[in-house]
């Protein structure tokens, strides 16, 4: 086993996490919980969604976040786009880098956005094209990579097929999502292994959901096959709110902590982190799926 | 990566999660509990512990749960002994196997037994060799074998004195144990390769705890080097009741979902273990630290 030394996280909790709560978070409290986040040493927040504000009312400010975060050098600032209607308003925004995303899954894909993989990457191709011309950077998230609700399982195939439509389009770097938390070690081994064959592990980022408390042990199989970047939610924002760690994204602090315990450099500070979640979570309704902030509360109650 | 094609389960929640829960189970619950993880396939099952009841009251019952317990074949019923009386106790219930317990820390053993390390392995020796003159098979349980909350660090050399001294007064497995859940796949990884180097991989057992989300990357790490039995508490009992996930020993049912999705054989059904799960939920306040069961929950709420 030879790991990364150093390892990139993506930071998508205010976005990705923000958008699966059931809440809307006021956008100063957003603006300051980012603050912190990029105070515990975070590098790249993926800061908010240029969706309709009809599908997604959480992130509807997001031109107000933007405006109201101020940039610090050395950090990318990045926002999903939808479209080039999304595309328009980012760039108004002055966003870093652009997040495309498109679902392994077809039906998946025609629930999530009403039309088949094929068309969403032929629409999406002009959408990074006028982003790379604008001088922008482009990141492509893949969904329900590791199986899917409604179709099961998804062969490897189609995810090369849509990662290398992805690529050529212009981007950066893919996120590759087990979107349901389905994923397990061997798996992830086996699908990683078989992307490399074509795709520099450089280029891939591995998006786990905790939903059945694996997201870790497929970070160390990932680790193994030397990816080196990883998304994770501070909070482990996401979840559902009733069953505390059951679904939501991969805590970016329990994350850390399994990244720093191994001896890999992330520049992140745990325990700011954790204060950033405390900070952020009577937001959210109270509850976070983190074990790194439980272990902090226990603390302070003196249990 | 080679992985054991089979792996025992030790099923140590009525014993060890019952132990850490704030209430009392009835006895015939439990035993209606105990029934049901049976029929899930668990063929090894810490049934109780013949500790005096003014130490664990939610254990007083020992007695009469081996009593009402009908006893199958093939299983092995098991049950935790301090000293030379609890070995009566558990010679009279008819246990098949006693298990020993050791702290590597010693600070943590004078707090636990209120004795050192050294004495509590000179007055184990007699129970040992009584509980094998009986024709009973031993089991010897170390804690805190990656950190202690009051030592800190627990060297491989101490751990490797404690267990060879368990190996020679006639113990049959190790059950090493990560009591606070400090541990890490490297830190695991280093702790056993070493400890193999004078013990069998057959001899030793993982005790892993879910406090930092790490349980089941540790578990993996393990496998990696070969380790064949692993303890779980059904339900992920004995967690914290207000931090859900937080504390606990390893939830069987998440354990068994790993292994099976690696292709290891376990013969537990993952469904009847959730089930089971769910029988014993409203006896202990209604919160289970299982990712299995909320899944199993959210299905149930249409979520």
């Amino acid at each position: 086993m030879t790991f990364p030394q150093k390892v990139g996280i993506r930071e998508v909790g205010p976005r990705d996490g923000l958008q699966n709560e059931s809440v809307i978070v006021p956008t100063r409290r957003k603006v300051e919980w980012m603050e912190k986040l990029l105070d515990a040493g975070i590098r790249y927040l993926e800061v908010s969604s240029f969706v309709s504000p009809k599908w997604i009312p959480a992130l509807a400010d997001a031109e107000d976040v933007f405006r109201m975060l101020p940039k610090r050098t050395g950090v990318t600032y990045a926002a999903l786009v939808p479209n080039a209607k999304g595309l328009e308003r980012a760039l108004q925004a002055d966003v870093d880098e652009v997040s495309l995303f498109v679902s392994a899954s077809d039906t998946h894909n025609r629930r999530n956005v009403n039309r088949p993989v094929e068309q969403s990457l032929r629409e999406l191709r002009p959408v990074a094209e006028e982003a790379l011309a604008a001088g922008k950077s482009v990141r492509g998230y893949i969904s329900m990579v590791f199986g899917c609700p409604y179709e099961g399982k998804i062969s490897i195939g189609t995810v090369e097929r849509t990662a290398h439509a992805l690529l050529d389009m212009g981007v950066r770097e893919l996120s590759l999502g087990d979107t349901i938390g389905i994923a397990h070690p061997r798996q992830v081994t086996r699908v990683i292994r078989q992307l490399k064959t074509t795709i520099p592990s450089g280029k891939m980022a591995l998006h786990f959901h905790n939903t059945r408390g694996l997201a870790l042990a497929n970070t160390m199989a990932a680790l193994e096959q030397n990816i080196q970047f990883f998304d994770g939610a501070a909070g482990g924002l996401g979840g559902c709110p009733y069953a505390q760690g059951a679904a939501g994204n991969i805590a970016t602090e329990d994350l850390v902590y399994l990244l720093e315990q191994s001896g890999i450099q992330t520049g992140i500070n745990v325990n700011q982190l954790v204060q950033a979640a405390g900070f952020i979570k009577p937001h959210i309704g109270g509850r976070l799926s983190s074990f790194q902030a439980s272990l902090n509360e226990e603390g302070e109650d003196g249990a």
